[in-house]
């Protein structure tokens, strides 16, 4: 295979490419300013910090579309048509890649991209303010205004890609080739599935040996030598990356160089908190990190993730389920004695540890919920999503669906908008989408499990040694190092052979919460 | 006074103003990722930072020159022609800036640009690297590198300025509107005087009472307390800014809304050596701090400092000339007591800490030079500059250089690069001309001080209660609040009556070391 760093046959491709990679260059800035900026930037750059990135966005969205870009898209195109055989797999995906970012951004102008950009920077903060001061007023003010951008995006897109409704043209961004019927076909499963499981589970959870509940002080320092040697022993670079902890909500992103993981305020009275959320970012930047960067493949799109569903089924494959294994809190459980100066602790046994992140309990706050009731969360924020979009539910409507919707799924009630509609970050950003992906990561996640299950030999009594790597270097050469060659449902079924499916993660819950 | 936000009567100079805004946005962004890099981003970057920095300043350069800038400038010049009294000073200062840096870029092409700024980004960490192993080897193939980009630069520079050599073109980046021949006269006079005062300053030293050496341990946060509490008194805004302790060396820049200040490591062993760093620093920071940002000014070219003399004036000034005042001390030693869990120590009077900031003493380092033979390390560079720019010396020759002048001005002999040549960032990063400035700065510090003295009353027992805003009230009102309104030197005979001259730092130094 010849090397996609030399100059290709087709001359308009070859200036894609370089247009590409100055591109990626101001991107790979624009994400580390805008990390600067939710971290550590002194408050009172505020506004002007925001208008510099939302400036550098509308450089890099005219950069894309600049210059007769849709010239040399329509030459490329033409000449992979007429020579198919000059053309291998990388360039095929990276101009396909080429296509589909040429033509999200050639139907926005630069001031709608730069709003987007300013509503990602600036809700975060605003969320963070309101939730300290359960602050609805200014919460709802803003979403009003997200939502009247979010919609006029909705309709571009959806007029572009063609798709049946609004909302579908959104879930595009977040997962690509899924349709809304296909979602609602797979939520509707799960909420069956679920509903049948969850009075079982809550039922056999009853014979348990009682929760002893832990009660620390768990030392900073010691949570996060904790959070990093995990990660280390999964296989992050510390030298292209690091972990952080903040005041902040987690910041997600980075690049396989600079791959600094963020996560929130550690908790002296639970080190289960810090460690689950370096997990889920960990996640992330193993994937972050794995993605391919050699061959003049950096900076262009086929060396892009395949997109959030993807993404997240690596945070929540760390996270949710190499973290949740039995093994994993044996490995863990001596080794926490040592950490934390206590020996013999009852709350430190392995056995302990698995009953306290295995409990099933319907709850109010999404983050934190168990591995079987998560899907509620996301079904309630999908569902209102589906309407909220499309006109038929306005932002003043949502706090009474809400309360009446846990009420009647999970039967608990908020008691105010902070352990309500407030709790997630993502609709003050302008993510209106993206929940559904944790679901989706979550059914890719359960299948990715069972086939590693099959591929590892002795996988579980490597879990219990804390010999992590060979299950990295697995996600590593089936998926990280794929960038975005092929769609996230076609990559899964070639490695998989099934195409996506919620039944592995029902499987997977009924082995893990009713097995044996 | 029409607010400069308003659109002005020339349509031209509108639309270079909108540039100058953009460029000023992305030149913010460049020093916040340049900041990054030198400090807290993980090494594996390095390469793709680098890279994507250079880049930005390849754009910001295309920015400058592009679209037909020259027409606007010329457009707006005969505007200006034509209609003196639509343009108030600001915009008039601003225009000249204007065309100052469209000049400046104009000559240059972008590689040259992107070039300059790859050096001066790698060769920091270059110089660190080499101080750390003493690697002169990899130093002079760099700094021959270096050397040869800056000839070129100079060449172009001193076409486009017409001016009488190469060096002479290099200064002006740093002290505009000073001549080579003014240099020399200033620096010939500077060391005829010191060379007379400086064997009667150490002839005088000898009836001083001996110095008590400070033991320590000074703790890090203790320091580091003291540093952030000294900017606090002086007026820095910490909302818009901080100080920070690395291993690099110190870092300065930033923008008037962001001014994180960077010191070296602090010295258990020495609190003086941290609080030097912070006092210099934050002289710098004031002055960025207080440049003009309202009415539409920010970003514009009129809203920048007045070059660096009049920056390192600023920083000389609050290292050197106030916080070397026997006042300082007597506020210092009694916090310094209680900070340090100390009484009646006799290493921490007003009068011991006096004796350790004023003792005079050739050395091998400028940087811990003290006031009076600082001069001498700023003179031997410079002739080596003058030297080595138009081709009259080359780096090889310049240890030896660098030894015998040592050894015949100061007689003191460096024993390694290290204590040598090496031990300054400046050259590594291609900075050729700076030094001059600190001399200047340390001239007109010198010189603002005089008139401070007439200006404010108490002056003195002001700083002895540490009540030092109404000398940073001082220099906002006349040097930081003005911009680049007018050149330096112009602004200093209107602020104190007298052109720049070396005879204020006579004095100080003859008042200072001879005094009483």
């Amino acid at each position: 295979m010849k090397s996609p760093k030399a100059s290709h046959p087709s001359p308009a491709y070859t200036d894609l490419k370089r247009r590409h990679r100055n591109i990626g260059r101001l991107a790979a800035i624009a994400e580390i300013i805008s990390r600067d900026f939710l971290t550590t930037m002194p408050e009172g750059a505020y506004e002007n910090r925001l208008d510099q990135i939302s400036y550098l966005y509308r450089r890099i969205h005219d950069d894309i579309v600049c210059c007769d870009a849709h010239v040399q898209i329509e030459e490329a195109q033409e000449h992979i048509a007429a020579h198919p055989a000059l053309w291998d797999e990388w360039d095929t995906a990276n101009l396909i890649g080429m296509v589909r970012i040429h033509k999200d951004h050639a139907i926005l102008d630069h001031n709608m991209m730069e709003e987007s950009a300013r509503i990602a920077n600036e809700g975060r903060r605003i969320h963070r303010e309101c939730l300290k001061h359960n602050d609805w007023e200014t919460a709802q003010a803003h979403l009003e205004r997200v939502v009247a951008h979010v919609r006029k995006l909705a309709k571009k897109k959806a007029k572009a890609h063609n798709t049946a409704t609004l909302y579908e043209a959104l879930i595009q961004e977040y997962s690509p080739n899924v349709s809304l019927k296909q979602l609602w076909d797979w939520f509707n499963h799960l909420d069956r599935e679920l509903n049948k499981l969850l009075p079982e589970i809550m039922e056999r959870q009853k014979l348990r040996t009682p929760i002893v509940s832990l009660v620390g002080p768990y030392s900073k320092e010691g949570q996060m030598w904790l959070n990093r040697s995990l990660l280390e022993l999964l296989g992050f670079d510390f030298d292209r990356g690091g972990l952080y902890e903040t005041g902040h909500s987690p910041v997600e992103g980075g690049t396989p160089d600079d791959t600094r993981l963020v996560i929130k305020n550690v908790d002296p009275k639970n080190f289960m908190d810090s460690m689950k959320s370096a997990l889920h970012e960990g996640g992330h930047g193993l994937y972050i990190q794995g993605l391919p960067t050699k061959g003049g493949r950096d900076y262009q799109p086929v060396s892009h993730d395949m997109g959030t569903t993807m993404h997240e089924s690596q945070a929540l494959f760390v996270e949710m389920i190499l973290g949740r294994t039995p093994e994993f809190f044996e490995f863990l459980s001596p080794r926490l004695e040592g950490l934390f100066h206590t020996v013999r602790d009852p709350s430190l046994t392995a056995g302990n540890l698995y009953r306290i992140k295995t409990l099933v309990q319907p709850s109010l706050n999404r983050k934190s919920a168990d591995e079987v009731t998560y899907f509620f969360h996301i079904f309630l924020r999908f569902q209102i999503e589906c309407d909220l979009i499309e006109g038929k539910m306005e932002v003043k409507d949502i706090p009474a669906y809400w309360t009446e919707w846990m009420h009647d799924h999970l039967g608990v009630m908020p008691q105010n908008h902070m352990e309500g509609i407030m709790q997630d970050v993502h609709w003050f950003v302008g993510k209106f989408g993206y929940f559904q992906a944790y679901t989706l990561g979550h059914m890719v996640a359960a299948q990715l499990f069972d086939k590693i299950q099959q591929d590892i030999p002795n996988l579980y009594s490597r879990i219990q040694c804390g010999d992590f790597k060979p299950i990295t270097k697995w996600l590593n050469r089936h998926i990280h190092s794929k960038g975005s060659i092929t769609p996230w449902d076609t990559l899964l079924k070639d490695i998989t052979g099934h195409d996506p499916s919620p039944d592995f993660l029902i499987s997977h819950i009924e082995n893990r919460y009713l097995g044996e």
